[in-house]
């Protein structure tokens, strides 16, 4: 689906009347002037059609159909292909969830190709608008903003990914029974996807603050070193996310562990206990002819005097040592 | 054994007519002709035959008659030579199967050779004769065409890899109580083979994109960029499935840990309840001559009910602390 | 806040009449003038001024805004942007914080941007006022100041993290019976957080030293060395912290679960040996009629003795074997 | 031990009369022709006299001495000194054996040293004689049929170590119950040994095949690389073991304890199907005077039929909850 | 301290008379001659009178001044600053110490400072003094011998702890029930620290060895390359070490989980045992009339056989599936 799609000239967007073909032959003869497509989910068709107007290379946009691609950054010969990770915090499931924002970049022009339920880019291309001298800057700008953009949702999911940890670490380290090795694990696996959005960025974003990539805006370069350093960031708390994941996971198996076995030494404290009293019975419980307590008047009275006091002392004992 | 061979000009197939040698005298003349030779598990007369033909060198052609190499391009005098791994999931027992692929890749001729039970290579052929611009580009292009099956089959069974850890992580924290630590072991090493497969293979594809490397065409260069970018992402995703099966293994053994302590607990509690009746019995068991319970007419039912109380209590209380 | 704001000629703190732009001017057109500006916690609007009085990129000083940099160098048109984490150790929450120290270089300013409530940088300027000769290398002296007590402060709470992983050592490993898990688990967190400033930092102190880098007198490079140096060593000790932690809390759960289990096989062994007179008590309760030892006059302390002394054999046979 | 020493004139062994100056007089001034000297396990003496002879480096000629070094090429002045690891099975004690070959490597000679109890370089000399025109390549091709016997080596080693790994995985996995983790471990030594053998052999053989190193004939240049490309197939796999063998000593580790547990809760299972009639038995044992039951004919019968039922239930329950 | 101070003259020790300033002025003019100043554990005026006359600069110094540096080699405009830990394995507390050596090495003069109990330099100096053409390469001679002394000793500490762990490896795997977790991790720790000490040294030496650092004469570049191949070594010995060490943890743990269980079950299938006759003694301690067993003349001694037959066949069961 084509979303929107506009001519730019001198940072302004300007009126395209008439076909693509007539506006992109504008964006080509003018000076400071470049198209931005915008496609969401696109058919095969819309995308061929496309490709042929701009004169996209076939691996780019066979990359550009299929959502799940890894972030890269790709030099043809007239235009560079970005692919960059979206992410999602799904309130629904819980669930960070990936989406794929590509774009093709030429000297005048901009397309943007957009897969899954990411935010929409409607809004950069309006924040975009409201800054002329930097929409002057051309294509760069645009992919500038569109990276930033993402980058700045990685920075909110991670402070979301901290937040879960941080409360699967009280879960862990609380006096309260539970077993979260599930929802642990459940992390770690967002942790690794999430790195695996990350991660790959910082290199191409590098080379483009490094310089030297054809279609980028001289001015644009250290925008771009900017978006570098903050993926860097990211992917530095995601490593240490990992890190710390790990060792809540062998955390809780150990709080667990020590919780279960607590409440066994509990139990068997107390069996130990009534194990007592039953052992004395048993003696009294005897068939002898000659067991002279028995006749006794007070003997009966003294021997629970005798398995009540012991039981106490067995149980003060075990209060002691931590056992109960 | 020698499963097809043929002479391309322009990349249309000509019937070749005559001996190997002819055929390969007329591509060594003729501009933009090469000669394709499929072999199967050759045997060491069928490879020396070919070798004597093509003047390989001795050194690859021994690799090549051996299979379980790992993947490699080397480059030799006259002519390149490449070894892939091809994965194939073998349904019968479940696991990964590898096979080997190789490559001699020259100005005029490539020969490929397979090993194993792997895909054959005929419907990369066929597919790649429907393309004669594309195979007019020489026997780079089959070299292409071939690496970039082998990693579309790698990206296949990393997703049915995905499939089986997906399934074992649902068993592992399902209440349902297994050990799946054989399985999942068995899946650790498979991923442990698998990457041994994909990851050697990054590297000499990105030297084939970067250029420089004879008998390849530079118009394949983006091509080769587009293989060595799938082989990193299968080989990030690989890598991912080895930390996930780390932490699921250990992830498992808590689970089955946690799941066996508490059986134990509930047995333990369920004899500590039936230990306080039998003290109690035992208490009203002794043989005292003084005892005067035991001369009243209800003391009888009234022990058995308070012993069935006490049980109910303790069963309620160990009920609420979560020990039953 | 504006904390100071000083022109320095010929490493001589001079008194600034008139405003900044006249104060700047002054250092921009004297030799071995500049001027050092500190601020703590700006707003947006100082911060602004600031920036447009000297020029600074529109990045750096969005950068310098927030709080929660990651360690940088940064060069821009006609200033050097670096960030330093501060780290201090709050007696109160016994955690480490971690503050933000920016960096704007020139050729003839520096402004220095404090976030958090670190160590003020007031004292730096101190020490560096009392050597003239060392403040006129110019701006880059203030830097290494700067840098060099940061990295001080590191060394200091690195001890201090040594002592607490050998407090919490000796905890583990004395037969005192304590679970450490969280408080292990809270350092691990703390070092990864300090490695995070600290290995970051590494890189920018030896380009620093490397030389090349413009604003920074030729003087200065042993001394940014120094603190690459200085850094260096204390992210291997941070690193080698790690390590031990890891190790510390598997020990911890060896130590906690060997300890429990002793427990428990004490408690049993008890039970066992109660479990034998219960037992020779239990026969003698039998109401066969035909049982000679019941009638005997000596066999009820005969079988107290026995069981006395069975009670005494098992006790010392599970004292032999370690059980109890 | 000098074990063998020859001359050798266009890839031909010669009869070589006179002492060993005057040999390698020779061998100096004829073009294309060197000695060999094969020594095992030298004395001081022997290497010294060598030493003299053909010049070599103090410090090469003090390693030499010393077994226990690690692999390495070393570039002196008028020769290269390699060393490699040879492994070797020892069957009686089931263990692998490192030793050492070191090789001085002129443009006229070659000294080979072997130290230890592994394979003899007798039949590397022979094979070599057969082939004249390999041999005619100079000192290199010694260097390099020695490699390539002591990396083929390996790969029959990591074959064994693989069986040994697999027979490990199907005790563990299997259902009789065995502690392996002494077996394991010693795997994981000897594994961790056996890396440190060929991993740093990987580097001094790219560099071989890479070229420009001295007394190294341009032909045997992809022949290194063989050897390169083998030991680093070795090393791969053997990084593999060490993983496999990392995941095999948890795994042992949670069998052992799953199938301890079991065993816990079988036994407290039968406990606690005793507990039962024990407690029924001591109902009836008590001496009211009012218990009715007591004085009925089936009733004794009944008791017993009870509680075989309930003791047949239990055992029927634990046996559905997989408690027995 | 200063410990010895000479000038040595082409390689031979002359008898320095008059001043220092005097000496090192002769060293200065004269070819071929140096100085060296030995110091231990030096007060700050001492250093300072020393770095006064040999224009040292002032933060090698400061860092000379304070032990606890980590290895490394600094190039200064006139001097090379190198600092090395010495290690020393303390027979009291039988743990591993570090000491520090710097050295400052000009071309006329080598200034050594030593820190801490590590083993003198005065025999360094009395074999170097026997080797008169090798000490006439000058200070670079001197530093390669106090560097090679310091890598000789990490070999003979590399194998203390060889022998350490092997000791605890066989504790570990003994039948013999010890936990030595604490043994184990002080072990650890030790190697970590030791490893500390040693790779951070690799680096520099190999500089060295690489040539064109000043100061270092031509021929001592390969003993240089000795040096970092022996820390090399070394270096991989200690990270076998703390794998081993890693691996002999978790098998500990392993082991004592394994005999504390065994203990358990030991325990519970004797209560198991003996819970069965006391069952049957219950059931005839039960007072019913009607129970015509207790009448009979021999029930009491066949029960009492059939008891010790239920024993004996659980005793044996128990046996033989490994519970006892």
């Amino acid at each position: 689906m084509i979303v929107d799609c506009a001519l730019y000239h001198h940072g302004v967007r300007e009126v395209a009347d008439g076909s693509w073909a007539t506006a992109l032959a504008t964006a080509r003869t003018q000076d400071r002037s470049f198209m931005w497509v915008g496609l969401h989910d696109p058919t095969k068709e819309e995308l061929d059609k496309v490709a042929g107007e701009f004169g996209l290379h076939k691996l780019a946009v066979e990359d550009a159909l299929n959502a799940h691609q890894r972030p890269k950054l790709e030099e043809y010969d007239d235009s560079l292909f970005v692919v960059l990770k979206t992410v999602r915090y799904d309130e629904v499931s819980q669930q960070i969830e990936l989406g794929d924002v590509m774009l093709f970049v030429g000297d005048s022009f901009v397309v943007s190709v957009r897969h899954g339920e990411g935010r929409a880019l409607g809004d950069v291309r309006k924040r975009l608008e409201a800054h002329e001298d930097f929409l002057d800057c051309g294509p760069s700008a645009v992919m500038y903003a569109i990276a930033d953009r993402v980058v700045d949702d990685y920075t909110d999911i991670a402070l979301e990914v901290e937040t879960d940890i941080e409360e699967v670490e009280e879960r862990v380290f609380s006096p309260v029974r539970t077993n979260d090795a599930s929802r642990i694990y459940n992390l770690k696996r967002e942790v690794i996807e999430f790195r695996r959005a990350v991660l790959p960025l910082v290199e191409p974003m590098a080379k483009l603050a490094a310089g030297g990539v054809p279609h980028v805006h001289e001015r644009m370069r250290p925008f771009f070193r900017d978006v570098a350093d903050h993926a860097i960031r990211v992917s530095e708390q995601v490593q240490g996310f990992d890190d710390l994941l790990s060792s809540v996971l062998s955390a809780n198996l150990a709080q667990v562990g020590v919780q279960q076995n607590e409440d066994m030494r509990r139990i068997s404290a107390w069996v130990a206990i009534a194990a007592v009293p039953t052992m004395i019975a048993g003696v009294y419980g005897m068939n002898f002819d000659h067991m002279p307590e028995l006749g006794w008047t007070w003997s009966y009275p003294a021997v629970l005097v005798v398995m009540a006091g012991i039981c106490l002392g067995l149980y003060r004992g075990f209060r002691r040592t931590g056992w109960l």
